[in-house]
């Protein structure tokens, strides 16, 4: 029997949980352990795992998928690498992708490992298709529209902000990749909406879009993971003008989040050492098996 | 300045024509040269160009496009890489392709050049599309739905078949991947259009289809390289049922497939001596210029 892919999950929210259904369904991955600062309470469905709360407790780890919020990454990534375990991650802050990618370069060849990151849908398998529509007509234009959906990052990133007891930041698209955010928040004791929303509609996340925030009792009445995404783009091959491409999909969002994270850290077995986006990957890595299979299959 | 690829262009049909029109809107690439049998009657645009009847005529050359029918480029491939010059080629019988990759590599290797087989569409960019859509919900089925439009490996095919002077084959999609064959053709004298059709049915090319054949007085009156193609998967991302994914497009033929031809030119410079089916290239390596700026653009 071939040897699995030992992988620890850093991080229990949403996509740790998906990434360890998405592993439950993958015949060559197991779970090495789950790694949360909560070790006290832990949830019945890991009883059966090994959960603790530094990644250098767990033994044989091929890969680490970090689920947590972007900021929180670099940090987190720098641990893994620094013990020569690969990492995978979605950070999902577009204009620090370079930087991080750069960061972590260094600390993985220093260490021989191999870091991935963005590696969810957007970043991550739109990057793969913006990449091949600009290949494919290289003067044009591609529009990327989200939604309607959720958006975890959004979420996440409104949650952090002061006086925000809950949040769930709703993306809809208004065409030509422009967007509106829908912010609906729970508002802690003791804060102004008005202050909130100021906070909210300044930071980095939300300072370009026209962002509306409005307060509710309950949050979990609005959920629903669904997502999607548009992608067009009109342009020219050689001399040859409207050219027309097209990308879409309707999808559940942790959980397409977690399968390419589950994939990324396939690929990253595969990778000399370093760091990597998803364009910069072969993309039969990211499948299982037989390359040969693939090539027969696929193209 | 940088120093331009140079590339010889093998063949001088449909493709060879939009392969050289592609090159000139391609600042980082050079024509070395045009290859053809026919030397003595050279068209007016080439006059500014080196044609000549054999790739070791010409000096310099990085990378040669072969433009040539599918069942001739084996033979030109071997010609090239024996040489050190790398190659790139839209070979398109898709169930040949791995034994195509294989001969290619290993010649390629005892020369240290690289082969990009099977570059165009589809099999090509089709194929990227594909491997990712395979990755983000790996049980489901995806189905390619091509046209209507033109097919010129099929067209080829038709001319290629005894009694027939010229031909067209139009692909017609009936969903789920089915597809039905329109070949138009004009008959050569002392042939019967009957036998005719049934050479044509019991091809490769056409034994798997509806395949109805025409009889007309001339070809050119149906002719429009405008093509199409709609690409749908349903499937599971680790649990999670009825992810939807689909990818359409509505292009030139040949222009979509010399830009592609052109893209893996470029990205054959990039890789380890071997053969290569487009989804084992990062796909940052089609692009020109600068990684990084790629990475902040398009991830």
């Amino acid at each position: 029997m071939t040897k699995k892919i030992r992988t620890a999950i850093i991080g229990y929210g949403n996509i740790g949980k998906y990434v360890i259904d998405t592993i439950l369904h993958t015949p060559d991955f197991e779970v090495a352990g789950i790694v949360r600062r909560n070790v006290q309470e832990i949830p019945t469905e890991l009883k059966e795992y090994t959960v603790t709360d530094s990644i250098s407790n767990l033994s044989d780890v091929d890969v680490a998928i970090l689920c947590l919020p972007s900021r929180l990454l670099e940090t987190a990534a720098n641990e893994c690498l620094s013990l020569g375990i690969n990492t995978v991650d979605s950070f999902d802050i577009h204009s620090d992708i370079l930087v991080l990618r750069k960061s972590l370069d260094g600390v993985a060849k220093e260490h021989s490992a191999v870091s991935v990151v963005s590696a969810g849908w957007d970043p991550g398998s739109d990057s793969i298709v913006r990449a091949l529509m600009q290949a494919m007509a290289p003067s044009g234009v591609t529009y990327t529209n989200f939604g309607p959906g959720m958006s975890m990052g959004h979420s996440v990133a409104v949650k952090a902000i002061k006086g925000v007891k809950d949040a769930l930041s709703i993306t809809i698209p208004t065409g030509t990749g422009i967007h509106r955010r829908m912010v609906y928040i729970e508002l802690k004791k003791g804060y102004q909406l008005d202050n909130v929303t100021k906070a909210i509609q300044n930071d980095s996340y939300f300072i370009n879009d026209e962002t509306h925030v409005f307060q509710v009792n309950d949050i979990s009445e609005l959920k629903d993971m669904g997502h999607g995404v548009e992608m067009e783009r009109k342009g020219a091959s050689g001399s040859t003008q409207n050219q027309l491409f097209s990308f879409g999909m309707k999808v559940n969002n942790p959980a397409l989040t977690a399968q390419m994270l589950v994939n990324a850290a396939r690929a990253s077995l595969l990778q000399q050492p370093g760091a990597y986006t998803l364009i910069e990957i072969p993309l039969v890595d990211f499948l299982p098996g037989k390359k040969d299979e693939w090539i027969q299959k696929l193209v």
